[in-house]
């Protein structure tokens, strides 16, 4: 191929979804860890069943009731207090500490983001965290009013990227979008984050791992600095 | 409404899905209850995935990815030793103890099952658990080639059973599947399974509360035996 787009996903790739944990446990002493994962795994079940009954909210509103449901799940009430710093957090994650350094050896080629967050929410993110120095173009899947792995997100880089699917290196942390993303086309590398730490929380063990889905990536890497060594 | 059919999802609601439990731990000593609960988190999540790929694989295939990646998950190798007495245990879930009883009194209603099972899976199971006897008619989602909360699911009852979405009571203990069901149009019982001991696994703090999707179902219930006060 002719690598001509590096497209990341954004939550879990670039940047830490469980950098909210410090928050989280500090607003609810005790609590922090379960809330956070808890979170994460109703955040991205709601993204697929909200596309499944074909009732769209964007990732704003789903992030917000994926915290209200984990809020409650750790015996909290979601009250304002305890709601906006949290949600505030989602503006202001921190990338993981390889970003920037991996962006800035990478920023020869076109990078662009393909991420279920809002319009609003990546533009806030790449600006808060300055990203936005080397990421082009952030494409939000709101244009398809689905979530991935449904292909009509991934469908939405071409037209945007003026690139052909061919062209596109596709890259994830997500196992599961890794998944969508090679169905659809792309050729993906898998970021296989995480140690046998994160692999006992309970996130690590739902989804801290390869899919039993087929579609197996074509590159599986240990983080964003093993990227260029992968380019032509 | 006039009630004419009663449908009722079949895993979590009529059948025990945590009944496989001993067996596990049985074959995989110390990681019965791991693996029992990855199992069905990603059962359940590798229908919405697959469904949202648009790369429909039947039930029997899905729970068999699902127990492949939660026994890798738990360190144990998927050799054909442990995997088929697990997937045939499947075929022979245990109806919750309320189950014939509550069936039986509800016998001057039409019966059925709306249930993410293949055909084949189903009818094995209605066998052999002797719920045949008042169970008239079992709908797989295999006509939809969808899984639930996909609203084709729900729209092959009417045509099976000759009735109207507003002549149904649904019925389910899965919080995600009584709001599709509310969300399509039935009246929709939602049993509330579990102790406060159930919600402190992983799939209870899960998936053991009601979803924050909108579509609150009209009835919360604790047991089976809870339907016939609803009935007019």
């Amino acid at each position: 191929m002719t690598l001509r787009a590096l497209v990341f996903d954004a939550y879990g790739t670039l940047y830490d979804v469980q950098s909210v944990l410090a928050k989280a446990e500090a607003l609810c002493p005790g609590k922090g860890e379960v809330i956070t994962q808890i979170w994460r795994l109703k955040q991205l079940e709601y993204t697929w069943l909200r596309s499944l009954m074909l009732e769209y909210e964007d990732f704003w509103e789903v992030t917000g009731a994926a915290l209200d449901f984990a809020l409650r799940a750790a015996g909290v009430e979601p009250t304002d207090a305890i709601r906006e710093p949290l949600m505030d957090n989602y503006l202001h994650l921190d990338p993981y500490p390889e970003a920037q350094a991996a962006l800035a050896a990478l920023a020869a080629h076109k990078l662009a983001i393909l991420s279920n967050g809002s319009p609003r929410m990546l533009e806030e993110l790449l600006r808060n965290s300055r990203l936005d120095r080397w990421i082009e173009t952030a494409i939000s899947v709101d244009g398809a009013r689905a979530y991935k792995p449904h292909p009509s997100c991934y469908a939405l880089v071409e037209p945007a990227l003026g690139v052909q699917k061919e062209e596109v290196l596709f890259v994830s942390s997500n196992s599961f979008d890794a998944v969508g993303a090679k169905a659809f086309g792309f050729e993906v590398a898998w970021i296989r984050r995480g140690s046998g730490d994160a692999l006992a929380t309970m996130f690590g063990m739902v989804r801290g791992r390869a899919e039993e889905l087929g579609h197996a990536p074509d590159h599986t890497i240990s983080a964003l600095t093993d990227l260029p060594k992968l380019l032509p």
